[in-house]
């Protein structure tokens, strides 16, 4: 569990843990780094992974184990990987922020630099030391960008005079961060090609939501809730927004639609793709999300609920700051995860007013 | 212009001085270092940068000036464009080897690192110094892999489930340096939709012949002529092995078919692409190559040409060392430059005898 200190990684490890699977969490505490650099701290209080660990103990009876280190260093992969000898490899540990990767140079080639060269170390690790383990690497949805025909699972079978090629689906990244994961998918490609790894790349949409079954379990085991402009997802900062009596702020036309997600079904995908690995060889895309929202509807929901609950929520546009269509073509699949027994836990008004509440 | 030491940054600095340009030569000599850590030596003898200028300008009486330096170095690339403030910028300068990439990691890694991060400082030092300049950036064919579909010219229009769109073709790259070349394109690409900047990608075919109008004037202006397997392309390495009577060493059925040009269609195509600028906000991509053949045709003309002359060549195949397809279809457009004007020289035999010799 690469990155499993993080918003996903934390719960998604503690989920994996609880099914039984034996999980060494790995982690170089950028994103705490992040938060300190930019003051943006989250709502909820985290604990230290060491006590999140301790707790987690307490509370199931299970062992997590942790290696501290960086995984852009190429001799502490190595380590890891020859102590650990992995069966699944899930990888989480990026610089997850499209904003922080745009504010300049310096974190655009920071965020580059750390989620390439890491995930190369990770894929050389794996060719000597886990050559039959299986990868399951964090992408987005957002490597698509917005094209006008509809977006497919990671390939897509193109006739073009007379003939015709199943060939990786052609990517439109809208940041440096979206970038870094477009160059990722490629490389690792590459790898399952040239030396017969396996595997998965999950395309996820936008999560939102902090609640899992396991982080219900005792506070201390609670993940990250960021509302900010730079970390916080469109959902889970609408709601902050309408609670404080705050207008929800929609980028432009807030026509920009996009794929969401409930966080439960994050580490539910995550765990069938652990437990249903691609073959030697083979690399596989699945978009994972559960629904399609416009930015402006997703806002109207919030408010709508808001309301229902006594709160002066309400939508107002302000200029857009990013370069992207504010009103466009947007249609995904997303069948594969579902075929693997996906149970989506849609977005309807009892879970936002839980958010809210 | 980027790497202008190098096997074709040199002739193009020539070709581009000679043509009336004002010619600023960025380098760090990393071509020089990689020979030296291979013990890799140039057939040619090859003088100074700074010995090289000075003929340059004894025989031309024109003045290229020189810089010397990193692409990395984020101040380093600020300052150059800040003091030059260039119209046009030709971008060689990239760790420009397959197989030393994929010599192992620390060789993979450093070459995505130097060509990524390289050409993001680039892209940043133009938007802020240089914001109306065009990038003439040197790819390659070998981005697009082998696709059973024609390879069109960067972008292909996709008729799908009765909508059509216009992408980014899609990529299938055969190495960590072919990679590092797609992660350029598709973070250039970004640069001109969200910065306006203008940029042509020049998908460059297997160059051959060290020959160029400029390089004859003086035995002091002749550049590299590489023949080893890490840095020597097909033609030039056939040529060397026909000459010493050594097999023309054929990599499996021979059947890997690519597109193939003479240096100075390089460095006429480079001179047309700058004379001819993209648009504001324009990505353009041109493939740059003039005729394709198979790696075997290409040894049985050497062969053949050879034993004209008297020479003892005979093709012999050789277990491939890398993973690719050895028969495959292949047909690549490449008609953006001959719009432009390009005169081919084609590979008759008199260009192979004249190689030969």
């Amino acid at each position: 569990m690469l990155g499993g200190d993080g918003y996903l990684g934390w719960p998604t490890a503690m989920h994996l843990s609880a099914a039984g699977h034996e999980v060494t969490v790995v982690d170089n505490f950028l994103r705490r780094a992040m938060a300190t650099e930019l003051g943006a701290d989250s709502l909820t209080p985290i604990q230290s992974l060491q006590e999140r660990i301790r707790a987690w103990k307490a509370v199931s009876g299970r062992n997590i184990d942790a290696v501290i280190g960086d995984l852009t260093d190429p001799y502490f992969v190595d380590q890891v990987f020859k102590e650990v000898r992995p069966d699944g490899i899930v990888h989480y540990g990026e610089q997850p922020s499209a904003p922080y990767s745009m504010i300049d140079r310096k974190h655009a080639v920071l965020t580059q630099r750390n989620n390439v060269e890491g995930t190369l170390n990770v894929l050389f690790a794996m060719r000597d030391f886990a050559s039959d383990a299986h990868l399951m690497k964090l992408g987005t949805m957002g490597e698509y960008g917005t094209p006008d025909i509809d977006i497919e699972e990671g390939f897509i079978e193109i006739n073009h005079k007379g003939r015709s090629d199943v060939l990786p689906y052609p990517k439109l990244p809208g940041s440096m961060y979206h970038l870094s994961k477009v160059h990722d998918s490629h490389n690792i490609h590459f790898a399952c090609r040239v030396w017969n790894l396996r595997a998965t790349d999950l395309n996820q949409g936008v999560v939102y939501g902090i609640r899992t079954d396991e982080t219900d379990l005792d506070e201390r085991l609670c993940t990250r809730f960021d509302y900010d402009e730079v970390f916080g997802t469109a959902l889970n900062r609408f709601c902050v927004q309408a609670v404080v009596g705050y207008p929800l702020t929609v980028y432009g036309k807030g026509g920009q639609t996009r794929g969401f997600l409930n966080i439960v079904d994050t580490i539910q995908c995550v765990r069938l793709a652990l437990e249903n690995p691609a073959s030697a060889g083979e690399f596989r895309v699945f978009n994972q999300f559960t629904e399609q929202f416009s930015v402006r509807d997703l806002a109207l929901h919030v408010e709508r609920v808001g309301e229902g609950l006594g709160l002066n929520a309400e939508v107002k546009g302000v200029q857009d700051p990013r370069i992207e269509a504010e009103e466009h073509y947007y249609n995904a699949a997303h069948t594969k995860l579902l075929e693997l027994g996906l149970k989506p836990h849609l977005l309807d008004d009892d879970v936002v007013a839980h958010l809210l509440q």
